[in-house]
């Protein structure tokens, strides 16, 4: 697999990217990393990053920031690492692209130079959220699309179906669609639009809520990119406030009886408490693969978090390499072309 | 305190609500509850009921469901515990009304009957979210206005502002924006008209994302009411995920040597764990009120959880007593009018 990945349009500095990426030809073998950045800082802090096979630098002048209008900041910034990442996409010369940086700007530049796959018109991010009882729920859209009409709320169904097919190799996987109660009829003038245009996909359940999500009951949960935005921040920031609780809870300052902290210090279960911790931390994050492919687009683009480490990095190409070899853009071209003819 | 209360509406049956409203009779002295509901049914199921002191109960022979259309059943179902309640409350027979029914119902006729307070054109509902470092956010709207317009919001704003003040005696609460982005221009189209209509707010701090909700670099998150109730939902949702995680992680399955399990049978650490385990689920509720005040209306209107308990009842008892100790309706008729005529 070859991967561009842009090192610069994170909020982290380039370090941090090119750390992860030279980590991640250790981990993984047939992957060739073309890191798209500015190539004399890259060299100036990785000396002998140039004698690395696997690793191929790839000078950008331009970075867009987070800040910039996609449209105005792509016109403006031809040499930039999302332009100089999509165009060697589109060329063939890598099979995936990664980014962290300005969402709308890798979402534009992706549409316009890759174009759509047949059937869908604007394109959505998904990720997928941990569930009570094992397996996970995929949410559609996280972000891509926040202006979404019920026309593209169809074709998120449609893509999210695709995907979750692809990972859990589920034929036909159930769709809901997330409104304020389960009954029909509920929500805004906009969602009850939507409703009626997807109620006829294959799987379609109905209305979701939140604890829908957590229980196993939905497969692919539809909604606009404001609103998944929304939702997977907030559920990000929960887990967050509640590793700080937990972290809280389980500090020295708990009281306990004096009879027992003896008994603590001299068996050193305080060791057990920290290895409890650390295995209650890990099963709280959810299976996070710090980035989500850009679902519509003809190519295979992945988008990192803003906030993307060198550790999530590693994560995001572990999940980009499954996507590869599962043959991602074939599977969701079909999958997409098949259910869109039946209906 | 004079409160009505409900007892049909909700997701469970009357007896629920009752025995909240008895228990609630023991908690709080200086309340009078007006059990408002199926007198004939109440009685049977509650012998003595008639003779307690500060308990009336209240005959309403109809019940708007939850899957009804709000305007339709009020015209259709003028005998509804809701239609009676709010009646009650305009009457001044009561102080209080409390539904955890149909939101939609309550809301329309609470401004139907009720009217609004000067230069709020629609209602809002908040709740408070927990703070890592103490403290709380308030997120409003969470449901009672999920088409709001960009004037909607604005008062949404000085809506929220005036609750926070009641609640934290803080006289100029913070105000940020849901958005999917720090950087101004983030979102869509209607939101950065919302942007512009109310970023001349006093203490407006410009847009904000889940992690703010949970930092305390806010005070009053605004967003309409879809949004907010399906954030509200998710880390609800959330919640319950972890508390599943943590009781699994803690169970006897998790992995100890044989020396450790020796030393905690003879010693009963077990019941260090257990005794752990109450306090961090206790920590991770957040300080849930199990209902919310409806904001704007003139009168005090709490809306309860669908699913709510006997035990949640209590909870929105307490609060709804707190908010009547505090003057409620003045407090936010005075806030809002200074506020709206300085902008």
């Amino acid at each position: 697999m070859r991967i561009g990945i842009d090192v610069e349009s994170g909020e982290r500095p380039f370090q941090e990217f090119v750390k992860g990426a030279l980590k991640s030809i250790q981990y993984f073998s047939n992957i060739h990393i073309y890191i798209i950045g500015n190539t004399n800082n890259i060299k100036k802090k990785f000396k002998s990053i140039n004698n690395i096979p696997n690793i191929t630098l790839i000078d950008a002048k331009e970075v867009i920031t987070m800040n910039e209008k996609p449209i105005a900041a792509l016109k403006k910034k031809k040499l930039s690492t999302v332009s100089i990442g999509i165009k060697m996409l589109k060329n063939k010369e890598i099979d995936v692209f990664f980014s962290a940086g300005n969402t709308g700007a890798t979402v534009v530049s992706s549409v316009l130079s890759l174009g759509m796959i047949d059937g869908i018109k604007r394109p959505a991010m998904a990720t997928f959220f941990p569930r009570i009882g094992g397996g996970e729920t995929l949410i559609i859209d996280i972000g891509a699309n926040p202006d979404a009409n019920e026309k593209d709320l169809y074709n998120n169904a449609v893509l999210g179906k695709a995907y979750y097919y692809l990972i859990w190799n589920k034929i036909n996987p159930t769709v809901g669609l997330l409104n304020m109660g389960a009954e029909s009829g509920k929500g805004t003038l906009e969602i009850n639009k939507v409703y009626k245009t997807i109620e006829n996909i294959p799987g379609f359940i109905g209305n979701v809520e939140g604890y829908n999500v957590f229980n196993g009951s939905v497969d692919v949960v539809v909604c606009n990119g404001f609103i998944g935005n929304s939702i997977l921040k907030i559920a990000e920031a929960t887990r967050k406030y509640f590793i700080y609780t937990l972290k809280k809870s389980l500090s020295k300052d708990f009281k306990i009886s004096k009879f027992e902290k003896f008994i603590l210090g001299i068996f050193n279960l305080s060791k057990l408490y920290k290895q409890k911790k650390n295995i209650i931390t890990g099963m709280l994050l959810p299976k996070y693969y710090g980035a989500a492919p850009l679902l519509g687009v003809n190519g295979l683009v992945m988008i990192g978090h803003g906030s993307c480490t060198s550790r999530e990095l590693i994560n995001a190409i572990e999940l980009t390499y499954k996507l590869y070899s599962l043959n991602f853009l074939k599977k969701i071209v079909d999958y997409t072309k098949k259910m869109l003819k039946k209906y």
